[in-house]
């Protein structure tokens, strides 16, 4: 995953582009299914439009009448403001002031700074190289140019043996910057390795690339009402690359099949994990959680964006994430999913306690270990009522989901109970009455 | 305001009777669409009955043969049990004793006693006074007559663009005391002249001027079905004219609108208030709240009733109380209604969120100030589900009302949000999805 | 009740057998009324089948040759594993210690073991004993045949003015124990003789003596249905003889009548008692509130079982129990039932407040108990809603049962409120809106 990262770290991403495309046909690369789509600009997209396509190919700042570039894109795609609008110009440093950005707390980063919306040019940079400026004239350049394009996404589909889906999307559209955001696509892509590899694969996988907010919003645009009615639970995956922290953020109610598992999860995967609410979302559970939309959809996190003083600055590098990093929230979201496929209510066949002596469950020794093995199969076949599922029965018991599954598959194997899927998807999880 | 209860402080209020209607009147006189009404004796509401009126003339204690009154109504008519029977006699210290009531705890203080439905007569006294009373004979005298006559209440009803109703009780039955019972009615009358005042006020506001208790049974019986069918939320309005304290005393089930209303006002206006459950209740909210009534009625106090040393004493006076007391209630009472005038249900009306930035809702400078507006504006729209209220969308962000009006009016202006006032009458109030 | 427990010590219970009949005919010396039932070896109930019946004629270990008894059931009726198959054989004490069971940590005591369904044969001592056999050849006998035979249960059914149950259960298959078995036995019994004693009995006991676990199973097996649709509570009772603790075992899913009884009880009766989850069950509540039987049972308890060290060892002998352990438990129990018998759903007759005056239920001199108890009688007709019971009344307000149950009567005597006994049977009792 860190290769991976390392190779796509360059690639000039912004909300639409070619950065875009080619950082996606490197992940079809990976993914040979992964199918690639382009919304041209001035789609509507619910209350949105697709804007025209930024190009950018240089920009730089020097002195007037020299050529060493003071500020160089090709030193750092961050040095330019996104969507910057073309100039090329002489100017005061007076005048080229308002059109900087620099960040006196850290005066070694870079900013990452955008302006899809609303038409201006700028240039990031550091402000220790600000703070060199002398008063003067500058000749100041950025050759870049808007023009009718496309908004590119990428998606790939995992068929199960249930139509019902599990959602892992995350975006791509920021430039050179590691934990926020490469770590997301190349976690989601090791994910998407495995899950293919996965014999019986029990629900269909709706994996998603796109542009963050524009990019979900036409994602969702295009494929809502399927989601609305198949989606399990989702996890969007951004800032999985450091090593200093696990977070969850919740989805808008709080108490969703993935809100749930999450939670079970990560408390015994990282017990000192931070649990954040909707109030602190930041990426594109926005979306898909919005009033209406309403997909049981959390983030499972390393360091939260915003958190970590290296968010959106050029410090965001390949040094902050790392592959220990990456393989943590790797693990994270796949205990999940291991989870959530093993996840059904199971109903116990007999009407008192099942005779388990009989099927060899009962120890023929017994020490304190088959004891509390016993009991945790005791206790679980107590609460397998039809009504809980295995979450539900693991917390109530307090065992990991893991443990709960491996005795249920046992007496599910000794036909001592059945199961069912009934009432999963999407907002009918919420009210299971086992909760 | 408390000029108003300096005027009405000499006025010797009872349960029924002309010091009522002298009271009654002198609101109307600050409020002149008031309705005075009158049910006579007799009348029977619910399991009680009007019972005759009550009318003192004198009453006093003198030495035998001798002039001077050592306990005198016209001095202060708290000396006079209400309700007293006649009686005009020469009696031993031993003899009057069992009919003199002082408070060896606080012996300056004449205590506040009635006994409308037994008859009976005695006299109240500070205790330091009983204890000069020397053995001897006195001359005992309450010249009162109990014949039929009437209840009298005052409502006055301002209509809104609305049927559903906000209700506003406070009770007129109390002699000279200030806190408990004239606070009450001066700021019930101050907020209604602020009422009248409020152009298209959405809600008709039924403000209520009764008798504690029986007042109160009467009225109900007069209009329970009206305002079962349209009271929104309702607030009894008494002991709010000190300055030591702020209360609230909840409904049975502690879960109305008038509830949740309260609560979010009292923690801004007044952090330190204390919250009482109904198992604290003392007025008209034992009316409003019983079973099968169940009214959305809450009370907002200053000090609590029972919990103040000089309630129902001759010091509940007009030192008790100051401007600067009641119009702390006034202020918190007139915050509780402008949110409920401005509680309706919200729902945004676009899928995935809806773009701000063309509608001028972005900042285009950014600072924590413009970074934390925008944060509040999300968030508002994220629970503007259409299930959560004004009050409800604002508890889970974490924000006044007021600011959350202030950003749900903006949005609802800009088209971007609708409103309804769905379920909010009375107990269908209590069970909206979103508490 | 501790002489009853004497006079049952010494008898050998088992699973099945004539021990079983010996007692339950004790009982019946008791309970006149009480039923005996047999099932035959065979029968299938539920996921199981009644096995065949165990005798035990003699049983000893003594060294080859020799005529002392080393090991001697008729000294300890404990020594013997239950269901032990037959040996009569000589054999070295390598041979014989596989078969051989004590307590290293508890070197004095004999442990209780059995083997009920899977067939072998041992001998348990202390392990004093066990360190005393020399190495050499034993001569080993045990005396017994396993032939078909009949499971031996109780069943005392005490009629009611209504159908709806009450259910006590406990358990009759413990050789020479006394808080584990014989306390249940006598405690229940003592319930049943005061039971049978109650004019006007409101509900019908259904009061069942039978081995744990299979005896339970087979008891529900041919009364389940019965029992879903009238039982109101029940409650198992074992380990009711001791005087260090009290404790309670709740339902499966925690919330019904009988939960909602034991733990307002045991808060007044035993402030200090420990209060367990379903999760700590081990005796036939296992079976009455497994899912689709899911009775309202709970279980009280003095020392819960597995909790104290005596237990299932010749330890928990007659010295272990005591008539003050014994009766503490009644005491818990009996008030249980009291409360039980009076639980209804009270209304208020009255719109508003009724008028207690004119019932001569207010106080005519006034103290702070009078007021208190004003007060009480107010905050039950507060919540006398036609939704609480008493136990939600008393538990709203914060008073014992009796003391509620005083209050209704008066005010169900006087008129002013009625009852209904609606919503009360089984896990219709759960759902209970005052809850």
């Amino acid at each position: 995953m860190y290769r991976w990262a390392s190779d796509l770290f360059p690639i000039h991403r912004s909300l639409m582009g070619e950065g875009n495309r080619t950082t996606l046909r490197y992940l079809k690369g990976l993914l040979p299914d992964l199918e690639l789509f382009e919304v041209s600009s001035g789609t509507k997209v619910f209350d949105w439009r697709i804007p025209d396509e930024w190009t950018i190919r240089d920009a730089y700042v020097c002195q007037e009448g020299k050529t060493r570039r003071l500020i160089d894109l090709r030193k750092s795609n961050l040095h330019v403001v996104g969507y910057s609008t073309p100039v090329d110009a002489v100017m005061s440093l007076e005048e080229l002031q308002p059109h900087l950005y620099s960040l006196p707390e850290m005066p070694d980063a870079i900013p990452y700074v955008t302006s899809y919306y609303q038409p201006q040019w700028g240039f990031c940079l550091t402000h220790a190289e600000r703070a060199q400026l002398t008063p003067g004239n500058y000749r100041v350049v950025i050759d870049s140019s808007l023009a009718p394009g496309s908004l590119s996404y990428a998606e790939l589909i995992l068929p199960g043996q249930e139509d019902n889906e599990v959602l892992l999307s995350t975006y791509v559209c920021h430039p050179s910057m590691a934990n926020n955001e490469l770590s997301g696509p190349v976690v989601t892509t090791a994910l998407a390795r495995w899950l293919a590899t996965i014999k019986n694969r029990r629900f269909t996988y709706r994996i998603v690339f796109a542009p963050e907010t524009l990019g979900a919003i036409t994602y969702l645009h295009r494929n809502l009402s399927q989601m609305k009615a198949k989606t399990v639970a989702g996890f969007v995956v951004t800032c999985v690359g450091d090593d200093r922290a696990y977070s969850v953020v919740h989805s808008r109610m709080g108490d969703t099949l993935a809100d749930r598992v999450a939670t079970h999860v990560m408390k015994r995967h990282a017990p000192d994990y931070q649990d954040y609410s909707y109030l602190h979302r930041g990426s594109d559970e926005r979306q898909y959680c919005s009033p209406g939309v309403d997909l049981p959809v959390v983030s499972i996190l390393r360091s939260l964006y915003g958190s970590y003083p290296e968010y959106h600055t050029s410090k965001d590098n390949l040094d902050l994430i790392s592959p220990r990093g990456l393989h943590g929230a790797f693990e994270a979201l796949r205990k999940c999913i291991v989870g959530i496929e093993g996840n059904y209510r199971y109903q116990v066949n007999h009407t008192c306690e099942p005779q388990l002596g009989r099927r060899g469950f009962y120890p023929t020794t017994h020490t304190p270990q088959t004891q509390a093995a016993v009991q945790d199969m005791m206790n679980v076949l107590a609460y397998a009522d039809g009504e809980h599922d295995v979450f539900q029965i693991a917390d109530r018991i307090g065992i990991g989901f893991e443990e709960c599954l491996t005795i249920l598959d046992k007496l599910y194997d000794a036909q001592v109970i059945t199961r069912s899927a009934a009432g999963q998807v999407g907002a009918a999880a919420r009210h299971s009455k086992g909760a």
